[in-house]
C-alpha cells in the first residue's frame, strides 16, 4: 500500500527527467531487460546547481547502460519528503538518492565524514580517500547498515564563510550572534557563543532582511546570489572553515546494486566519478563569474576571517570533529581512516597546491 | 603497406589490455557491431601511473559501450614510436591516443595550454575552462586542423620543482645550473641563465649521479622515487612552478569519432572525465605516501624555492607563456580564451582553496 500511495505522488508530481508512463505499460520495457528506476534528491527542483548535476547523473547512466537502467529524477517533495531519501532508498521506495550525507548523520556522526567536515579534506583529497585511501569500504560498511549503497556523486568545492549585517573582526564578535549554519560547524560556533539557527535555504534572505538573523552560510557565490544574499548583508566572509569540499553522494539501494552485474556497478561507478569533477568544474566555474559580479559591487566587502579567529575556530573544530569520530564503533573506524589519510594528505598538499597557489599571488 | 607492417608489430609486440586476435578472425566480432580499436600511448609499459591510467580509461569506455567499442592499449614504441601518437591517430595508423598535449606544441604552441602552463591554472581549474570556460572548443578547433578529437584524460596534479644536487637560494644559482626540463618551463629557466637539458625520463637518475646535469624536475614523489630521483640528488624543491595541473589527453581520430552516435561520444566524455578525476587522485594519494617516506630520510631536504625567485620565475613566465600564446592564430585565440578564465579563477581560488589551505596551515 505504501508505494501505491508513492506512486500516485509521483504521477501527480511529475519528473524532472522522463516522463512516468502510465504503471500498466511498463511491462514491454522490462521484457526487453530495461529497469526504470527512480532517483530522488534532496534539491529544490527550481535552482540550478545540485539538481542538474543529479540529472546529469541519471542521463550519463541511461547513455553508458545503452538504456538499459532507465533513471528518472525527482526532486526534493516530488517523491518522498526532503532528507527520507535515504530511509526511502533503503526500503526500496526509491531506488536511487542524490544528496548530502551529512543530512544522515542523525543515523551515525560517521555520515559527516562522507559529506565535509570543519577543517577537513578539500575536494581532491576527499575523492583520494574514499576511492585510494580506504574511505569506499568503511562507507560501504555504514551504509550496508541500511542496505544502501553509496558512492562519490559530485562536488561544490570549498565553500564562503558566509554574509554577514556586520564585521566580525574577533571571536568576542561571534558571542551572542545569530548564524545559520548546520552540521559540524554549527556547533563549533555555538562553541564559541553563538547562537545557531537552522533555516531552509528558501528563508534565509528574508531572516537576514528582517534581522531575524545576523549572519548565514549557504554554499558560494554561485548559489548565494540566486537566493539573493548578496542584497541583504554587506560583508562577505572567507574562507569557508566548516566545508572545505562538500561532497554530494549517488547512493542505491544495496538489494538492487548487488543484483547488478559486475559490468552495470563498474559504469556506474564511472558516471559518478565523472559527475563530481563536473559538477565541482561547474561550481569553480559559476562562482568566479559571480564573484567577478560581486566584486564590482561596492557596497559590499569581502574580507577573510581574522587569523587569531581562524586558530579558536580550529581549535574547536577539531574538538567537534573528534566527538563525531568517537560516537559509535563504525564512526571511530572512519575518523581514524579520514586522520591517518589526512596526516598524509595536507603535508603533500602543503608544498604542492598550497605552496603553488602562494607562489601564483605573488605576481 | 604501412598499416599492414604495423599490424605486425602489434603482434609480436603484445598489449596491455587485450590480446590482439589473429587478423583474420576479427570479421565475426565486426558482425556483431563490435568495433577493435587501438590507443596509443608515450608512456613506458612498466612505470604505474600514466600506463595504468590509460588502460582503465580503455577498460572504461569497453564496460560504458558494452563491448562495442573494444580498445586495445600499446604502451610507447609498441605500435608507434613515442611522440608519433598524435600523428598516428590523425592519419588512422592508430584510433586514440593517450598522451600529453605539450609534446605536440611543435606543430602549434596552443597545444601547450591544454597540457599545462608555468603559473597557470591548477587541475581543477583546468577541467572547468575546458568545460565550462570555452577551452574544449578551441581545442577541437586546434585538433581539428589534424583529424583529431581531444579530451582532457587524466592529470598528475601539481608537480614538484625537482631534484637539485646543491642549494639554489637565489636566482644567481641558477646561472649556469645544468637543468633538465622540458616546457616552457624550460625556456623560463633558459631565460634565468640555466642551461636547459633535455633527457627521457630513464636517462635522469645516471645524468643526476655523475654529474652531467646539476638538477632535474620529473613529477612528484610517487613518480620520482619510482626513477630512483631521490637516491641522486639531495635537495627537493617546491612548489612546480612550471606545471601546476599538467593534464593528460585522450585523443581520437576525428573521422572516427564523427562517425560514433551522439550517445557513444557523450559516453566516451564520461569516461575520460572520470579518469581525470581517478588519476589525479591516484597521483595525491600516492604522493602523500611517498612524500611520508621522502621526510623520514634525513639525508633529503625538502625546501621552497625563496619568493624573490619565485618571484622572478614569475615574471619571466608571463613573457614565455605570451610569446607561446602569440605563435598563431588559433593559439591567440586559446590564450585569450585561458588568459580571461585565469583572471576570474585566480581571485576565487585565492579567496576560497588558498584561504581555506592557508587557515589549515595555521593549526
Amino acid at each position: 500500500m505504501e508505494r501505491k500511495t508513492k506512486r500516485r505522488t509521483i504521477l501527480s508530481a511529475g519528473s524532472s527527467l522522463v516522463a512516468a508512463a502510465p504503471f500498466g505499460l511498463a511491462a514491454p520495457a522490462i521484457a526487453q531487460g530495461v529497469r526504470r528506476l527512480k532517483m530522488v534528491t534532496d534539491w529544490p527542483a527550481d535552482v540550478p546547481g545540485p539538481q542538474n548535476s543529479a540529472v546529469r547523473l541519471a542521463r550519463s547512466i541511461g547513455d553508458a547502460t545503452g538504456g538499459r537502467l532507465e533513471v528518472e529524477v525527482f526532486a526534493a517533495g516530488a517523491l518522498v519528503h526532503a532528507f527520507e531519501t535515504f530511509d526511502a532508498v533503503g526500503a526500496g521506495v526509491a531506488d536511487m538518492y542524490h544528496s548530502y550525507e551529512g543530512y544522515f548523520a542523525n543515523k551515525s556522526p560517521g555520515f559527516f565524514f562522507f559529506a565535509t567536515v570543519p577543517f577537513g579534506l578539500t575536494a581532491d583529497e576527499m575523492f583520494a580517500w574514499v576511492r585510494y585511501g580506504g574511505g569506499q569500504e568503511l562507507w560501504d560498511a555504514l551504509s550496508g547498515q541500511f542496505n544502501v549503497k553509496a558512492l562519490l556523486g559530485g562536488s561544490t568545492g570549498c565553500q564562503m564563510g558566509g554574509w554577514f549585517t556586520r564585521e566580525v573582526a574577533s571571536v568576542d564578535a561571534f558571542k551572542g550572534l545569530r548564524y545559520r549554519m548546520a552540521g559540524p560547524g554549527a556547533e563549533v560556533l555555538r562553541r564559541l557563543g553563538a547562537t545557531v539557527v537552522l533555516l531552509p535555504g528558501g528563508e534565509i534572505a528574508s531572516a537576514l532582511k528582517s534581522g531575524a538573523i545576523d549572519a548565514s552560510e549557504w554554499i558560494g557565490p554561485w548559489q548565494d546570489m540566486l537566493i539573493g544574499l548578496h542584497k541583504t548583508a554587506q560583508y562577505y566572509y572567507y574562507p569557508g572553515f566548516h566545508e572545505p569540499g562538500a561532497a554530494w553522494s549517488f547512493g542505491i539501494n544495496k538489494s538492487l546494486w548487488d543484483s547488478l552485474t559486475a559490468d552495470d556497478r563498474r559504469i556506474i561507478e564511472t558516471t559518478a566519478a565523472a559527475e563530481y569533477i563536473r559538477s565541482l568544474a561547474e561550481f569553480n566555474a559559476n562562482n568566479a563569474a559571480s564573484l567577478r559580479e560581486l566584486r564590482e559591487d561596492k557596497a559590499i566587502k569581502i574580507l577573510k576571517f581574522d587569523d587569531n579567529l581562524l586558530k579558536e575556530l580550529y581549535r574547536l573544530s577539531r574538538e567537534v570533529v573528534a566527538e563525531a569520530g568517537a560516537a559509535d564503533e563504525i564512526s571511530r573506524k572512519i575518523y581514524a581512516s579520514y586522520q591517518r589519510f589526512r596526516a598524509g594528505a595536507v603535508p603533500w598538499t602543503d608544498i604542492a597546491e598550497r605552496a603553488f597557489l602562494n607562489a601564483r599571488a605573488l605576481g
